[in-house]
């Protein structure tokens, strides 16, 4: 089968050729729909030799959705034909933290060399993948595949943040998201379906803060100096309950920790290597700064559910497998409105 | 000046002349604008003489706005024109349950004799009236006097109900309001606005289911023994997350029970007499079932933010001070479209 | 291999020779070291014909530890002499509940005919029993067997309805356990070293009160018509804010239900049958009712860890798979002070 | 009357002779039996001409229990000769934290210039002192006053750090207190009394950890660089679910950051200027790092409530009004045991 691969340190993945994969004992193999482009594929491919760790080489795609087309010895709770999505952050399955659901924050994966797909296991970019374990399958149900898959993701994560938020997110309160882009758009749609927040997105070109307006934020902002004085003035003097940080990088961390109000969150989802330094009087009283990472099984289900429903959607772009190197280099321009998704098999 | 008085315990309220009030040490004395019209009015009203302990003759009124119009000695925080909303259920202002805010559970309150305007202390449904404490009043701000009073019960009773179930009521949940009158319909708003729920209203008349849809509801439906089969076919089997039951008598309250889900929450806020059996095999696992009244200071406040913001709004149908008995009859009746408000100096 | 049976309504189990169990796929075969006796065991027995779904011939003992004596093909996570607990609630795994590890609450268990050890499927009163997932196992490590068995149900119940109400369990807080058995003498002690309440023991005979306060009750009093008088004075009038109800008959349950204080907590876990109505003027504002069932896979974890850090320790008495009929005639006249352990290769 | 007074800019304070206070309408007159030294003093004392705000004189000690002297007009809720402590974080009453009861975070204080006593109000170093209203009272009962005005303070502060991470701090967890001195001796016995914890306490002197361990910590190490290493090996990998920083220089702070594990939470208490850096791969996943300061008037009730039933205890040597510099030297010099307290009246 074609698999779009990372295959030197450096150099853009290209499309190969590879074995049709079988599924082991308690494994699925999947037929692949489509494929979601991330920017932390990016990320991995900037790594240096010395710094990156998942082998090479790899086949992308961290974001995956599919038709079951095998199931292996002992592999139970669906069948032959079933439309399903991937849980992505593979954990262990057994330990303190698997056992809620939370194998994003498995404590055995490192040391197990577990690795989730498309970050050190064989991803979705291809026209088939493995999964290990029916345990990291949803039901997709008849959600539409292609518009959907980044979900995997790019709803999983700001949705992961959000809902740790949500307490704080209640009526007449304020929530800001940094950069309206992959997660972005999708995070506000997110909080205007599910919290009481008004919301304030900022980001740097007017056609993002269209964006922005087009899912449903209150307020669209540049994502400058001025910002933290404007978010004041629109909570009265309160400041942010929350601010998802999308972005990451040191301005943004920054701005993040001058917007946020007493007892509000901060959440740096973004890996661009920014850090917020908190201390007295660097930040207003019991805000609470941290660092989210992808999401659980749950919360998974609940993000496919609000899609379900109707209240959120993610802006896509479509491009085949022999296009995917083409689908990085305009991600990596900017030039992606919402969601880069790859069909492997269109 | 004129007050809508309750003289005789089973007769209609009468408009009385009485003397004008006079604000006492740490007092407010306000001119007010607006006064609403209760269901619980009418509790109190039907109690026998037995069981009746409010005082005769009882100035009526728990939800009322005004404006300052004098201060006492050493009451501070308002200026004389300001216009401001009437937190109700007063407590000592000093226990345990008070320090938070939460007067409407104050310890002492019922030792020490104090009672809420219109329930005990004079009310709101006369041309001035007294609040003990600058710590009862919330500035209204521009908002609406007429259309806004009712937010201090039929706001605040559903709202606080509401908030203590909103960590069940994220992404892809589902709750149930059996009622939909003056509280119900302002239920529906609220967790429209502020909760990821899917909303099914519950009413015994087409008229009612209605206004249902019209504030929001996702669903409407009759109020009989159908109804549980549908709660649980429309969530797939799970059953309600919540079940707000604006009505409380024995046969909504069992199917509040009914219609829940594991861990989910039935709030019985209306004081229809109906109790709900809770034990094994009777209710959904970790269902909680609990008796909420009335709500918090916070929740007032946040309750009026949701109004400014234009996330809720309340039916109102206005009468003037002599109408006062005519509007509790139509109340009684069934025939107000969602709340009735007495215009005092109308 | 012998295992103690079930096999005839309404008559007392026996002792039986059965084949010896073999591991499929995913499954793993554990040789028993301990089962405990529970009073639920009783209850099942005690249901007639017509109730009865479990099938015959049972065996019985849904609390279990082992050896881990063989593994199915594809079942990973654990070693041959792996000293294991077994999970006992077992759930599909994957639905919505289960994808939280609260597989007590699977929403298709009933539907896929999946049932506990000893509760439906072969439970652990017998030389070798078969789990079907090794996520159904949790590491005993160094843990007495004999003497923690019991936790896996006995000590896991308590524990998933005291971390529930453990929010209002602070600092000046009080709990009550109805029943000093085996759930509720463990119970005390979860209370004590995880919460701040003083901790209130009721129960019907005075060495069942002396074994509460041995294991740390505060306050230990005769369950009768005096209790919630001596409840609310100790507590200066605030009443309990958490009542559980080991027993659960109808007397017990309205004890808790006059005993608790406003936004306090009832929970009903014994299956005694009562039914506590809860309405307005029936109970205390915002008292939560609820009917919690055994625990989640990681609350497993937890009242292990309490164990392993001597916070816990359960009553024991043991008996060989042969005195199993023995034990139940003790546990059933309320000879058996904490709780009775089976030793099936002892 | 005598006061201890902050005269002069960069200068030890001096009693002073100045004139007897009189309560105006809404206040109410102490006769103070015991003021409490505090580092934050230091700290106050320690800054600049530029940076000192509070007024000079300043009469000291924001850390007071007296006995109701006088009433102000209109100041109801306590009788003359009432045992009483201060809860010292005044607010303006009204705002939206205040009405919770958290007027140590009061959106108004600032710009009305509300200060409390002690730090821009006059303070409770002197015979008498004013408290401007019954709120800020809770009575003291018959605790001793000497033993436990350091509460309102040195044990409010670390409590409401505490009870924000309760949550976290159920069975199996761990919590580590970095400096041992008049807030962290408290903190191990509040963590010991109401939640799961196993405490690690980390100071730099021997006799700080001697004193940690009388108190009840589990573990008691020396605060350096391989202190991560051991709360990492201790907790089996896990790291800290809370670490308290009483001491909040920059080397502890990242001893904090570095010591706690995914989802914890990490408290900057301590005045010392340290700031954590907080980002990607920088902190574990979903640790909260936040600023807490002071606490609520339900808070001070609570912890008052502990030391009522003999759960904490302070530590304390007393001084009388003259030796009050005295007993600032010594502060300064590190070798208070515990907390320092003035005897105004002694």
């Amino acid at each position: 089968m074609r698999a779009l691969q990372y295959t030197t340190i450096g150099e853009a993945p290209r499309v190969m050729e590879v074995p049709d994969p079988d599924p082991g004992p308690g494994q699925v193999l999947l037929q692949v729909t489509a494929a979601g482009v991330c920017h932390s594929d990016e990320y991995v491919m900037g790594l240096s030799a010395e710094h990156y760790t998942m082998g090479l080489p790899l086949t992308l795609g961290h974001e995956g959705v599919g038709v079951v087309a095998a199931l292996g010895d002992g592999a139970t709770g669906f069948e032959i034909g079933d439309a399903v999505a991937v849980y992505g952050p593979w954990g262990c399955g057994t330990c303190r933290l698997c056992a809620q659901g939370k194998e994003n924050y498995c404590q055995n994966a490192a040391v197990q060399g577990i690795r989730p797909p498309g970050l050190g296991s064989p991803g979705s970019m291809a026209e088939y993948m493995i999964v290990d374990s029916p345990r990291h399958l949803v039901p997709l149900g008849d959600l539409d595949p292609v518009k959907n898959v980044s979900l995997t993701d790019a709803g999983l994560t700001p949705y992961h943040a959000i809902k740790i938020s949500l307490p704080k997110l209640g009526a007449g309160s304020t929530a800001v998201c940094i950069g309206t882009g992959g997660l972005g758009h999708v995070g506000i749609q997110i909080l205007k379906a599910i919290s009481g927040a008004q919301v304030i997105a900022l980001d740097v070109a007017d056609d993002k803060l269209e964006l922005a307006r087009h899912v449903g934020a209150d307020h669209a902002l540049l994502s400058n100096g001025d910002a933290p004085a404007a978010v004041h003035e629109i909570t009265g003097g309160r400041g942010a309950d929350a601010v998802f940080d999308f972005v990451g990088i040191q301005p943004t961390v920054e701005l993040a920790g001058r917007m946020v109000g007493t007892e509000g969150d901060v959440s740096i989802v973004g890996i661009g290597g920014g850090k917020l330094p908190v201390g007295f009087a660097a930040i207003a009283y019991d805000a609470a700064v941290r660092v989210p990472y992808w999401g659980s099984r749950l919360e998974l289900m609940e993000v496919l559910e609000l899609a379900r429903r109707g209240q959120i959607g993610v802006e896509t772009e479509t491009f085949s497998l022999e296009e995917g190197p083409e689908a990085y280099e305009r991600l990596h321009a900017g030039k992606i409105r919402g969601r880069a998704v790859i069909l492997p098999n269109g």
